[in-house]
C-alpha cells in the first residue's frame, strides 16, 4: 500500500499537488445561484465549470466542491475565476492551518471542520477551503459529508436574512456552519472527560494512562486547528473595499466571539486534562501507599514471630525452656499480645 | 429524563433559542422607574411590556426580567426595544462568556453570578444580561435568586447617588452588585484552600486527591466566567457618545480595579492549588519512605536471625555445635548483638 | 471572638468601610510642614484637622495617620481636603492591590509595606495609602510601626534635597522608604532559601515539605503585593501637569528600576523554590531507592538461604543427606559461597 | 586532535573567523547567470570573482559557495561585492542565529538548514548564508549537500516564473527550498514520536527514557533554528526600496505562512514530547504498583502460614495438639481457608 | 567577621554607599587618550583626576577604575565630570541589574561580568559601570580582573577601526568585550550539562540532584544578568543627539543580535536542564521498578516453598507424608517445578 504523502515537499511555489488521503471516490460539484426572489439548484459535471458567466440580476453564485485529488480541476476553476496560483496550491493541500489570504480581486480563506469519533477517542480534521470574488463563492471540501447542508436548506427555504444578503454574508454562513460544529466537538469531549475522572476514581485500570494522552495529543491538534481561526475572522471583519458589507460586520463580530470561547474551553480542557494527570499519578501512588501498609503490616507482625518460632524449633541439646511445663502456652500468650500490640499500634498510625 | 441541551448548534444566526436548564417555574418581570424626586415599582406580566412610552421628566426605566426560558417574551422585548437580533440570541444563551457589544441604540453586555457550594465544593454559575438603552435598562437574570437586592433597595431608599445619576450609573450599579459577590466566593475559596492545607498535614486520606482535584477546575471555571470582564470593563469605560456620562468614569475604573484584583486572587489561588498538590504527593512520598524504613528495619534484622535460628533447626546427623553445652546462651547473645548493633545502625541513618 | 471582616461586600460604592484588623489602639496624628528655610512639627487630635489652612511661603504640608478603623475621621480628611469618596473607600480597605488613581486636585496612591517574619516563615503585610495635593500630602498606616520615620528625621534634620523639593519628592520619598524595605524582606527570604536547601540535602525531616510549601505561598503574595507597583510608578512618571515638577522624574524612573529589580529577584525565588521542590522529591526518592536496595540485598541473599535451612529442618524418614558424614560443613560452605557470589553480584551493581 | 571552535571569542569586531568544523576538503564556487532568454552556468576558481562586472541585459548573477572555512576567500567576495564587515563575520560564524540585516547596497540573510538522522534521533544543523545586491545573490553554504539543488534545475529548466522574475524572486526560491525540507523533519519527527508512544506502552525498556531526552533535546535546537524565521520573513517582507519587487511579495508572505505552520508544529510536538514523558512515568508507575501488589499478595499469604508451621515445628516437650491424631490435617484445612479467604478478598481489591 | 552588606537599605537617594565584598586591595585607575594619530596611556593617582582638562584634537579620554570600595574617589569622579548623584549612587551597589540611564550630559550603562567556576558549578558575577560624555568614557570595574585589555591593546596598537571612532564606538567596544566572556560561560556550561547527561545515564549518584539543582540556580542568576541588556542594547541604539554617531549604529544592531542569541541559549539550557531532572527522576523511578521486581522474584519464589518445607518441620505424632519412601524426593522434584514454572512466568513478563 502506497504510503499518502502528508506533505508537498520539492515542488515549485504556486504548483498544486494534492497531499492526505484521497477520501472520496468521485468528485461532485454543486451549483446554486439566488437572490431574494429566485433560487436555482444543480449538479455539474467538470466541464460545465468552464461556461461561467457574469452574474445578473445581483444573483450570487455558489459552487461547491466535494474532493480535493482531481488538480486539474482546480487548475480549471483557478483559470476561470482568476484566482491566485499560491491560493490554489493551498486549496489541495489538505495540511493547510486556517488562514485568510487577501488577493486582488478575491479573499481566500482556508478552514479544519472537525469531528469526535468517542469511541476512538480521536478527532478527525477536514481540510475546507473558501473563495469570495464579487458576487461567487467557490467551497472545496475534502470528503462526502457535506457541512454546509443546513446553509444550503437555508437558502432553498428562503429562511433566516441570507437570501436578501451578499457574498460576504454567505461566506460568514459557510463559516459559522462548521464553527457551529466545534461545540459539538467540545461537548463531546467534556463527556470524554468527566467519564475519565470518574473512572480514575473508581477504578484505575490499565488504560487510563494512554486514554489521557490521547486525548490530550487531540486538544493539541484541535487547538492548532482553532486557535489561528481568530487571525481569521479579525482578518475578515477588517477587510476594506467592495468585497465586505456594513452590514454582515455585526455577524463576523459574533462569530469572533465563538472562536474566542471555544478556544477557552480548548485550553480550560488541556488544563483539566493535566489536572486528571495529576489526579491519576496521585491515586497510583496512593493506592502503592495502601499495598505497601498492607505489606508491612503482615510481614512487622509475623516476621518476628517467625523468628521467635524457629528458635523454638532449633535442635541444641541443652534449651532448658523446652522442658519446662507451660512454656509453649507462655509463648502463646506472649505472641498474641506482640500481635495485638502492634495492631493497635498501627491503627493509631493510620495504616489500615 | 430528557438532557438538556447545553449549546445552540445548527440554528440559523440570530436565532433566539433558550440553552441550559430551566431554573425558575414561571418569569417575574420587575419594573422601576425612578428620577432623583420620584421612584415607581412593580411587578408586570408579559403582556404589559408593549405599552412601552418613552420616559419622560428624566425619568430611568428599570425592566428586570427573571427566568430565560419564554423566548417568545424576549423576542417581544427585542421589539419593543429595537434590541440588535444577535444580542436577543444571547439573552436566551445560558452559556455565554462575558462580552460587551456596541450596537446602534444600545450597549448589550453579559456578566456571570457566581456563588460557591462550599458543601459540594461547587461553583454555581449564573447567565446575567443587561441591555442599556438612552434612558431604559434591561436586565434578565437566569434563576429566581436576585443580584440586584441590593441595588434596588438603594434605589427605593433614595441611599446614594443613584438616584441622581443617568441609566450608564444604574449598569454600573448592577456589574458591581454581581462583581461584589464574586468576594464573597473568594474567601470561602481560600477558606477551602486553608482547610485542605490542614487536612494534608495532619491526616491526608481517600479524599484529599479528588478534592484538589474538583477545586482546580472549579477555579478554571471562576476563570473562565471572571478574565474576559477585563476587556468588558475596559470596553465599558472607553465607549463614547451620549450612552455613558462622564461622572460615571471613575466608577467603572474603580470596577476595573476590583476585577483585576480578582483575577490575581484567582491566579494565586491556581498557583496556591498546584502547590498544594505538590504537597500532597511530597506528603505521600514522606509517607512511603516511612513506611518503607519500617519494613526495611523488621526485615533486615530478623530475616537473618530467623536464617540463624533454621539452620540450629537443621536435622543433621552430625553438627557438633548442637551438643556443646553452651552454645544455645551463646547464639542468643549473639543475636541479641546483632539486634543491637543493627538498630544503632539504622537509628544513626535516621530511619526511625 | 468576631471573625475580621476580609473585605467590602455589599456596601454602595464609595462607602467607606473598615475591613481588615484593627491593629493599634489609638489612632494618631503626626503633622509636619516644611519649605527650605523652616520645619514644624507637631502632634494633632482629630479636631485640629478642620483648621486646614492655604499653606503659605510655598511650606509642604504633611499630615501621617496611624490607624484606620476611625472611618469618621477618614471622611473628615475627605471633606477638608476635597479628596474623591473612591479614593477614600479606598484609604479603608486594608485588602487593597496598589494602584494609583488621578483624580481633579489630587493624585491617590496605595502601597503595600511587607516584613518578613522569619520564625514563621511568614509575611506580614501593611495597607499604606498616600494621597497628594498641591502643597501637602496625606499618608495613612495601618499600625503603629512607622514606615517614615527616616523621612521624617531626613526633613527635621534637612539633609539630602528633600527640603528644597515639592510635594511630589515627598511622595517618591515616602515610597522610596516603603520600597527600600522590601530589600530586607528580599536578602531574609534569600537565606530561608538556603536554609532550606542546606537542610534538604543534610537531613530532609518531616516539617521540610510545608516549610517550601509555605514559603511559596507567602511569595504569592510578595509578588501580588509588589508586581502592580510597577505599572504605578509608570504611572506616576507619566503624570503630567502641575502636580508634578520635572527634577523629581529622574528619582521616579529610578525608583522604578528598583521595583523592577524586585520583581526580578521575586520571580526568581519563584523558580528556586520550585527547583527546591524538585530536589526534595528527587532527595525522597533517591532515599527510598536506598532504603529498598538494602531490603532487597538482605531478603535476596537470606530468603533463599532460609530456605535450604528449612529443608534440611524437615522431619522426613528418608532423607539420606541427613545422615552423610559432612553434608553439614558441605551445605555451610555452599552457604557461604553463595552469599559472597550474591554480595559481590550487588557491588557490581552498585547497590551498596 | 584540536577541538573545534565553537565561537569567535576575543577577535575585533568585523573580523572573518571561521568557527565550527570544516565540513568539505575544497571549496566549490558555482556560479549561474540568467534572464527570461538565456541562462549560462559555469563552476568557478578563487581567483575568476574579481573579475566581477556589472549585470547586463537584466541578467541575475548568482554566486554558489560550498565550504566556508577559507576566511581570505570571503574577505575576497566583500572586497569585490562591497559587503558590510559585519556581514561578512556573519557568513564565517557557522553558530549564528536567523537574521536579516539590511546594509546600504544588499540585503543580508542567514538561515539553517535541518536533517533529521533517524537512527541516531539527532538532528544536523547547517549554517546557510545569502547576499542580495541590486542583480546579484551570493550564497554559502557549509557543507557540500547541495540544498538548492531543485532551485538551480528550474533556471536551467525554465520551468516556473523563476527566469522571468528578479535577484529578490531567487532569494525567496533559495529560501523556501530550505524551508520545504523542514517539512520533511517534521514528518520524521512525527514518525518518531508515534513510534515511542507505541513502545512506551507495549515494552517500555531502559531506552526509552533517554530517547524521549534527546528527543526533547533536538526539538529545542530546532525551535531555537526556527523560531527567528518569523522575525526574518516578516522583515523581509516590509524591505521597502528597489531591492524587493511588489510581484514577490504574495510569495514571501506565504513562505510566513508556512514558517508559522512549522514552529506551531515544533511547538506541538514539544508538548507531545511533556506528554510522553508524562505517560512513560504512569506506566513506570503503574508497573511498579502491579510488581508491589504481586509481592503483596504472596507475602500476605505464605508470611502468616510459614509462622503456622514454624510453631508447630518448635521442640517444646508439652505441645498438647502435636500428639492429637487429626491435628495435621486438620491445620492443613485451616491454611487452605485461609488461602482461599485472602485470594477472594485480594481479587475483591482487584490487586490480581 | 562582618557579614557583608548585600544591599543598600535605609540611606537617602543618591547617597553613594558600597554595597557587596571588597574584591581588591589598592584602587588602580588607568588612563588613556587617543585619536587616529597619537595614543598615550599611563597609570593615575586618586588626586590627578582632578586636573581634568577638556579633550584637544579630537583626543578620545579613558579613564578606568578597578576597586569600587573607595566611595569618596567616586564622588570626586561625580564632581569633576558633573555626573548625575543617581548614576554615581548605582556605580557603588554592585548588586546593581544592568541597564541604560539617559542623563543629560551622559548615558550611564551598568552590566554584569560573568565566569564559571567550573570546579564549583558557580557562576562568579562582576558588577561594571560605564559612563559616556561627549569625548570620554568612564569605566569602573569591581575587581582586579581586567574584562577590556583586549580592547586597550586594540587602542594601542591600532587594530581595527576603533581610532577613528569616537567615544561612542569605545562604549561599543567595551561592552562587546564583556558580552563577548558570555560565549565562553556558554560554552562552560554546554559542557557541563553534557557531562551531567552521561552521567545520570550510567552512574545516578548521590549527588547529580544536587548539581542539577545548583546549575539550575546558576542559570537563573545568568538570566538575571543578561535578560535585561536587550533593553539596555535596544536603548543604545535608539539614543538620539550628538553622543552617539551612526557608523557606530551598525555595530550596536550587531551586539543586540548577541544578546538576543545568548539570552536564547540560556532559555534552551534552562530547559535542558528541567528535561534533565525529569529523565533523573525516570532514571530513579526506572531502577527502582527493577530493584523491587528482583525482590519480587526472589520472594515469590522462595516464601511459598520455605512454606512447604516448614510444613514438613512440622512435629505432629500423625503426618503420613513423612514416612513414605520417595515423598522427599517426590517434594524436591515438585519444588523445583515450581521455580522453574515462576522463572518462565517472570521471564514472560520480562522481570528479568
Amino acid at each position: 500500500m502506497k504510503k499518502k504523502q502528508k506533505r508537498k515537499i520539492g515542488a515549485h511555489p504556486g504548483a498544486v499537488v494534492f497531499t492526505g488521503n484521497r477520501k472520496v471516490e468521485k468528485i461532485s460539484i454543486h451549483y446554486l445561484e439566488y437572490n431574494e426572489a429566485t433560487v436555482n439548484s444543480q449538479d455539474l459535471d467538470n466541464q460545465s465549470i468552464t461556461s461561467f458567466h457574469e452574474p445578473v440580476d445581483n444573483l450570487i453564485q455558489w459552487y461547491d466542491v466535494r474532493g480535493l485529488h482531481d488538480t486539474a480541476l482546480i487548475e480549471e476553476f483557478g483559470r476561470v475565476f482568476n484566482v491566485h496560483p499560491l491560493a490554489l496550491e493551498d486549496v489541495a493541500d489538505t495540511q493547510q492551518r486556517p488562514k485568510l489570504d487577501e488577493y486582488p480581486g478575491g479573499i481566500f480563506i482556508t478552514i479544519r471542520a472537525l469531528r469526535f469519533i468517542a469511541a476512538e477517542r480521536r478527532v478527525e480534521s477536514e481540510h475546507i477551503a473558501l473563495y469570495m470574488g464579487p458576487a461567487y463563492v467557490l467551497s472545496f471540501q475534502e470528503n462526502e459529508v457535506d457541512c454546509f447542508n443546513g446553509v444550503r436548506e437555508r437558502i432553498l427555504a428562503g429562511k433566516g436574512r441570507i437570501r436578501k444578503r451578499q457574498a460576504d454574508y454567505l461566506v460568514y454562513a459557510l463559516m459559522d456552519a462548521v464553527i457551529d460544529q466545534y461545540y459539538t466537538l467540545i461537548d463531546e469531549v467534556e463527556e470524554a472527560i468527566e467519564a475519565l475522572e470518574k473512572k480514575i476514581l473508581e477504578n484505575p485500570d490499565n488504560t487510563i494512562k494512554s486514554e489521557i494522552h490521547s486525548l490530550k495529543q487531540e486538544m493539541l491538534l484541535v487547538r492548532r486547528s482553532i486557535a489561528p481561526l481568530r487571525e481569521v475572522v479579525t482578518a475578515f471583519d477588517r477587510l476594506e473595499g467592495q468585497l465586505v458589507t456594513d452590514a454582515t460586520a455585526f455577524f463576523i463580530r459574533d462569530l469572533r466571539d465563538h472562536i474566542i470561547q471555544i478556544v477557552d474551553l480548548v485550553e480550560t480542557y488541556r488544563d483539566m486534562l493535566n489536572s486528571l494527570h495529576d489526579l491519576y499519578l496521585s491515586e497510583l501512588s496512593y493506592r502503592m501507599n495502601n499495598v505497601m501498609q498492607v505489606l508491612t503490616v503482615i510481614s512487622t507482625i509475623f516476621i518476628p514471630l517467625s523468628f521467635l518460632a524457629g528458635v523454638y524449633g532449633m535442635n541444641f541439646d541443652y534449651m532448658p525452656e523446652l522442658h519446662w511445663r507451660y512454656s509453649y502456652f507462655i509463648l502463646l500468650a506472649f505472641m498474641t499480645l506482640v500481635v495485638v500490640g502492634m495492631l493497635s499500634y498501627f491503627r493509631r498510625k493510620r495504616w489500615f
